[in-house]
């Protein structure tokens, strides 16, 4: 993977979206960013771990929920700056804060 | 959705990624990025358009090789600055340059 530092500021500076995808049933549920730690750490523990911009800091998806995300497969786009986690879901499997099973419940009409 | 084009510059000023899913087989495709116009711009063609931090401009997918992306499903995530869009693959329905299906071909391996 590339956490490129020195990119311009229109690029993410040492950050990589990390695409959340439940390996069963296919589902996207969330997207996070890693930096280079929260990479590692995730490869390390097997447990999805971003970087949270707000807060500038690491953090364990479902640390404080019990909700973890236990990582089945990793996968590196074409470019290296993109990651797909593919997980089993813990807890009660709910991914969102709003207590949804996926971050993405929220239809857009296709024409607007 | 929300383009937030004053947000600091560890956010994505003005974009928010675009996780593109097959909508028939569940696989994640690709990752871009969409502004304000990119996203109205899918949303009223019908054909995923992205914008690049490279080129600086927009650019509707396939325009070139064909391998167009029609629009399925749009879904926004819990905090409005994520999009998720479910497609169907046109043209030889490569995705990725390389001439992959999909841009997440690279396995990483877990413990690393």
């Amino acid at each position: 993977m590339r956490f490129d530092r020195d990119a311009p500021a229109s690029k993410l500076q040492g950050l990589v979206p990390a695409v959340i995808q439940d390996d069963e049933s296919g589902e996207v549920l969330m997207v996070g960013f890693m930096n280079e730690e929260a990479f590692a750490l995730t490869r390390r523990t097997g447990f999805v771990t971003f970087f949270s911009r707000t807060r500038n800091a690491l953090w364990t998806k479902g640390e404080t929920s019990g909700n973890r995300l236990q990582v089945t497969r990793l996968l590196a786009d074409c470019d290296d700056d993109t990651v797909l986690v593919r997980v089993k879901r813990l807890g009660d499997g709910n991914v969102c804060h709003t207590g949804a099973r996926t971050c993405f419940f929220k239809e857009i009409e296709a024409n607007g």
